[in-house]
């Protein structure tokens, strides 16, 4: 069983590289993807296509090429682990979840105890929440077993 | 043509009225429908069904009650305006609009200009970002027309 | 919002009618639906198509027929409750349970605290587990309130 | 033809070994699959993301973790096989069942003559109910002839 | 439950008046549907848009041309009773039989026993297999009890 | 049996008001609906949500809050007629035709004989190519008959 | 591009090995696939589950069985050719047609002109009706040009 | 992220050699494909079938045989690149943005300034709108980076 897991959310702790070396320690058969995580990069990929004037049309078509690779890879993963760290509105790591519940794909958060009041819909949908990188890891070794 | 308009998001404030008063002025044919929005009441859906010591399964069962109302109004409806605010996380809003996106139903944002860049990904699938009631009342309005 | 909800399981107690009626005197705008619920009936709705021998092509036909019935239902509803009682397999009540979670179509499972364990797997995609009758009543008023 | 087979159902004999080792022998070219299939393993799936006092949400908690792979199994699966055995309520393999009959999945069942009767809504929706792992491995010796 | 049911197949026998006369009689709320059944009026739908000198070309213009009722009648049928008389090819029977079983619509076959071995796989996926018209009826009056 | 049909494409002829005419002289059940088919109102739906200085975006506003009213027609309607005329590009009723054979939906199309090799493409996945209005009324005729 | 090809119907004459041999020697990458041809393997699928007295369930029994081959093997195709010859009814053909048709997997007949009257509503859904295997080999090899 | 890219529209210049040579000096991983792009071949792939009188049919056949590799493609594609050119209707290419679009298949478009206003429907459900052969490869270099 080959099994590819999307990374969503955060991008600014290393949870990905973390859960990637821990599951390769564990020599799992695992295929982990992600959108591009440089936040100028991402910011900046609707510069390609020109420059914009007005912020929101800039960040519109940032954001559009960026669902290129983010659509792609949420349908074709088999489990998405999402998390949501201390900082900023993170609404595109919920957006993700909303994704994934609607196509009935199976997702984990990764999250503090501290958030868990407002993630109450993002959790209700999910099939486990984590608060360290070190559950994921376990979970992913155990789903693999 | 009748129309199911599903209004998601911030119930701090009296957007939903707003819109429903000036589509009843206006005379369009449509049915709002909405979670239930005392935030009380919201959050203590659960306790139906117990107590719970933990407060994540307490927001873990609330959570799972709402859904059911919430999933079959997203699914039956046609059209969705999800509304941010000023205040809090807003997650379970963003989550709405991922549903939606997956689901291939539109959706309408509703926010100020400050918060544009955090909700680039949720504005890029939604078929407008309107900033004002009196826009979103214009759309239906022409939509209907 | 007309709410469709389908009541399925146990045959042998009147839990069917005591959610009917509670919901009646609340007046709530549900229609419920059911199975063929007279066990003898049910069991030979097959014969309408002539006798068998073989117990295992008696029941078969039966099963067939009311498939129609149930799967018409099931995929037309917006909620299922589904019942397990103190006794019999009640293969049928997991089955049932299963094709919605499929269908991603929300069901409350209803069930003493005793059959916890070995209804794990249904109870982890229902979207609440009750005990009592009034417990699906309730969820029922809050969820059309 | 490459064929991915899931293996659902009873964990306390030894039918899926014996499957598995038949069509070894006949060199089918056969990927076979299974939920964690240790009791005590599947039973404890939770405990990862830390103990609860209350049976349910321990009980609930490993149900979802178990659900990643199987859910993930029996989406690319191109047969299930479902077995029920002589002990225990075994609703999870009924659950299977009707999750598969919604998505249009094939699986035979594998049980004794004499729950015919209980699992009639089961085996009206299989292609075919073996009684022995000899008729099961000749249904897929046939199948990949 | 309103409840519709469409009627495929034969078009040189009286069967579907029979069915739907002692649906009538019984009461049941049932709306009955089917393609053109005249049967020069159905070979000749095409010739609305011209005459064609291949008959193929013609028999394909009407063809489309009834396909668009047949398609939007079998897709909102809740079950479709098809019939295989002694006489013709009948593809077209067969074809709708395989378009519902894809669909995971049901349908009853109404054949007599002679011709049950060139129909094993179209009565294969059936709910049930009727030989009467009676039979049909009897079901229709069951599956509405 | 009511219908529902979509209309179209080219918005500078009353082909439209023809067919709707034709066929309530006819008595005929059907309810038809279009995009907004005022070619300035269509072209400033977006100024709703403030003017844009760049065509594009202009154009991108209006066309993305027209689609909410076509998505749903076409999404619910039986049958879409697409009507290509003399002049234009008239790529949205390609468009529409693409989205239509997408989901299996039927449509026929309404164009000269002159531009039969442009649109093969449409045409092929077409239940039927009509050259005048007379025609299309004929087909919903026999449709409804 | 790898090309998975599905081949229905007749089993009485060498059509299959002409296609595939014709393929071969063009050097097409493609895989070719079938039900179970061997008419008695076939017909006696069933026997694996014990013998019937009645030759309905025998042949029930025995078309389940081939049913898990086939419907595997026609939803992960990319194209069926079906074959329709003079003898037997054939019915088998026709309703893979259909369950081709509401898949929207595109299927091309291969048959006599004599025969063109009954399957006029098999060729409406079809790409191309082709009268000789080496037209149809003609087309695989442009397609996989 | 193994990538597949199907290339749309216009055949009349090498912007699909040009997309290919550029991804292939990136060393992206990335399969592209297209329909046949040879005018003459493509217009005469039905006459495979037999000569036709009528241009009409004559198109209709080729035009079928082309969708069964077209299809299958745009299925089995992650992005498309769809290409309007100067001259002709290019109606297929329109056609194929809406097949993607009712899919949910992203896509991007290339086409010159001069044509955003008849294209904007088009556009609209686009990933992206490129004007330059460069953009196109850059887009693919970023979401495969």
């Amino acid at each position: 069983m080959k099994f590819n897991v999307y990374l969503s959310g955060e991008i600014h702790t290393d949870w990905r590289e973390q859960i990637i070396q821990g599951c390769k320690e564990l020599e799992l058969n695992i295929e982990f993807s992600s959108a591009v995580t440089n936040h100028e990069d991402s910011d900046a990929a609707g510069d390609i296509l020109g420059d914009e004037e007005q912020s929101f049309w800039r960040d519109h078509k940032s954001a559009k090429i960026n669902a290129i690779r983010i659509k792609t890879l949420i349908e074709s993963c088999d489990l998405a682990i999402i998390r949501f760290g201390d900082k900023y509105k993170q609404w595109n790591a919920a957006f993700d979840a909303g994704y994934c519940a609607a196509l009935n794909k199976p997702y984990i958060t990764l999250h503090d105890e501290k958030i868990i009041h407002p993630l109450k819909e993002v959790d209700a949908n999910a099939q486990a929440w984590a608060t360290t990188v070190e559950q994921v890891i376990e979970i992913l070794k155990y789903t693999k077993g």
